[in-house]
């Protein structure tokens, strides 16, 4: 339960356990609160810190600021200088996986392994109007719209469907979430992803990379995410099958394995 | 350009050419307008019968009525019975599938051919929650918004993605389209399909079924309608690759000859 | 029951129906014999041509004589000329399908419909071992070998495994079918495959094309099969799921369906 | 470099690191020999133990003997009673995998984790034929044959082209490999697997499993292996995309960091 100042804006971060530092960045409607179940299983023998970025979680709202993914790019930067850490892995999902790819690119001397879970390489036309769809359904101010717009794409409908009980109690839980201030915060963060595009720069990933897909994944679909795969040097790849985009949730115990098998890999094993 | 009376209801209808009759029923943001561009592609041989059900096109809206899909398998009947036509041949898409569908369980000696296209065999929980979100778009009353929420998920984000510039133009046409009698129509037509439920009488479908699925649709994802073909006795089954729900509109030269062939069956091959 | 002769070698071919040509080439273990089953469901409005390659069925052997593909498109086209044809369809399955794409190539104002089912548009490497397979087993001239290196991996695994009392009966047929001219002829059929490649020459089809594939294609897998769609232009591809190579056996109503449909083709229909 | 007796049969087998311990079991054609490069990888933290089965590496053949999969599950069990371990982890792939979950059904409360690759869960009759071949291919006594007929569909057809002539390296290493005495192994190792069904006891399985499926797997396809986890309890499961059979040699690295990560696993996360 620790923050730093980035611009004056207050960004919250948890250090848990010891270890090599592993930094995992949230999806869009994610916080540090969505990683509690999973860090007895991820602290045995690393550092899990967790960030909020901006108009996430516990660090500061951005009220009247329009930006860009640089800008949490450069939050994440700053909780390394603050932390003072020259070597870190960082595992992203979806928004997460986009910051750390992003960050890896520019900062490639300090990014040991990086792990990216259910992300694209750019926001394609129609990932771009359904991000507009979100917009608008935050606009409503109405938690049970908004609810409705977002989450059950986020699922793969056999996930959805087999544990409609759990959806149905997290619909509950999300109403109380969805207020005006995480409304407007969700609006900045999806507008900050508009002209997001490093399919051209791929190639400066320099990191050991490990890079995991779902089938049903219907918002960074599956080929979009090969596409990295295919571009990004040396990348390992694994493929969920019957998982949606939230593949932490409906695939925890796969999503864990991953992580701390890959944190693992010293050097490339080469058959051929 | 022909109508009937359905219960005081205006029925719209349309018969182009000669030969067997052949009635497609819209998908449920759809009317008879949607077919233009494929009538000379199936009318050589056929009679093609293009019907607009209860709040779609050219029929009257049912404000003030709630209903199920029950009222327009009850539509369909009144076409045929005032057409006189003892021996028909369907073709649905989606919404339009799924009347045909249980149109057949029910009056199983008048379909002789059933093409269904993109459909699934009950309203998932999921389904019914994305169908939740149309509808509170459709409450926004804002054209654009409905046209978030609903039309990018209608197509693959690969054919979404390559046809930018046709999708704009038609959210511009759908733009005027979606005033507020269209989406309270589209309202009822949604809530029409919640409830819907076949999976235990699938066997009662003796008519020859051809079925087509596609692998990105993401309304009713292709596993379900999968279980259609493993359900309905001796139905053909087809799948178009790197295709999305709307698939008439993807993959219309597939859709147009899928009809004009299974048309032709009119004995199963068994070669084992 | 029909021949002319090609360079000395009698070639033979039947002429089922009237109406437009519709010459179906044989994969490489298969002959006029096998398409007994489809001929009344496609002759009621066209005239199917059966034909024979060299070393196949009831045409002559070529024994002591190496060729190429090139040999049997010669064939081909001796059989067209001698029909007096000028307009033709063609439908290949496999090794059948290679020949009708370079006939297509070659032939362009010949050929209006070309349809191929399960195909490639070169010998891989992968795939010359398994011709190599296929040779080294023929050499034994022992049936049952022969069967068991080439049969089971040209259907799906479900097809085969569901039907395995049909698939028993088969090999017994067939054990009275390779004998040592049979195996003979195999071994150079197999041979005329080996490097062949049109890769490069794929933009020179201009028939109207239909692409067929199926997902458990174990000898020209879906993603070769595919790569011809995405470099014909204008062509129509359809996939058939939980299907192996030989398509037309396991799913033989689609297979008469997707040609009877699709030689209804008059123009594209474009709807973006 | 040790060894043991079974049943006068000496075994061999290798013992590496310290840790936790976790067996490897081969493939049908492999051996102890086939693990050298991934041992660095593996044994920072683990006890890594290699075993011969009877017919495999430097353990005896079995000459004149007829087997079944028990004998090798004994074999196994006579491994552990020799190094006193009351507690195991266990990897498996194709041949070994099957031997891995038979003995975790046995010897319930032995085994901690259990980790299967490329596996299925009985010899389907397509898979019978396909071994038929094999065997007729061994009885040919001649190497090329062998191989053409076992390795080519061991291998995606991607890998396979895209590593050609690591393959063609692999073909003359393996030339010197399949000798008579191998050959005659060989044979019986594939009989000992005709008749091996566990379908209806995966329920027996109590250990922590996780599996591992390939899509383009053409020995044990991947809706095969998928069975496994549909029907072992809690297990996890994991695809490798665009890979065939030989998973640990198409993709090493993904291989290490799922048995790395998952020896980790000490609970289920359970979210819903």
């Amino acid at each position: 339960m620790s923050e730093f100042h980035y611009n004056n804006k207050k960004i919250y971060f948890e250090v848990h356990g010891e270890g090599q530092p592993l930094i995992i960045l949230n999806g869009i409607m994610m916080s540090h609160f969505s990683w509690k179940i999973f860090l007895p299983h991820l602290t045995k023998d690393k550092q899990v810190i967790l960030l909020d970025f901006i108009d996430q979680g516990f660090s500061d709202k951005a009220e009247g600021l329009s930006y860009k993914h640089e800008l949490q790019v450069e939050v994440l930067k700053g909780l390394v200088d603050h932390l003072n850490l020259s070597n870190i892995n960082l595992v992203g999902v979806s928004y997460g996986a986009q910051i750390a790819l992003q960050f890896a690119m520019r900062f490639q001397e300090i990014v040991e392994h990086l792990m990216v879970f259910n992300v694209n390489s750019y926001t394609s036309p129609w990932l771009h109007d359904i991000g507009r769809a979100w917009v608008d359904a935050a606009r409503t101010y109405n938690p049970s719209t908004y609810y409705n717009v977002t989450i059950p794409y986020i699922y793969s409908p056999k996930f959805y469907n087999e544990n409609y009980q759990w959806m149905s109690k997290r619909r509950q839980l999300l109403n109380t979430v969805f207020d005006k201030p995480f409304l407007d915060a969700m609006i900045r963060l999806i507008e900050s992803s508009e002209g997001y595009d490093i399919r051209e720069q791929l190639n400066d990933i320099t990191a050991k990379t490990l890079i995991v897909a779902s089938d049903h994944d219907y918002i960074t679909p599956l080929a979009e995410t090969e596409y990295l795969h295919h571009h990004i040097k040396e990348s390992d790849f694994v493929m969920l099958k019957e998982c949606g985009h939230a593949s932490m949730y409906e695939r925890p115990n796969e999503f864990v394995a991953l992580i701390n098998g890959f944190m693992q890999k010293e050097s490339r094993i080469s058959i051929v």
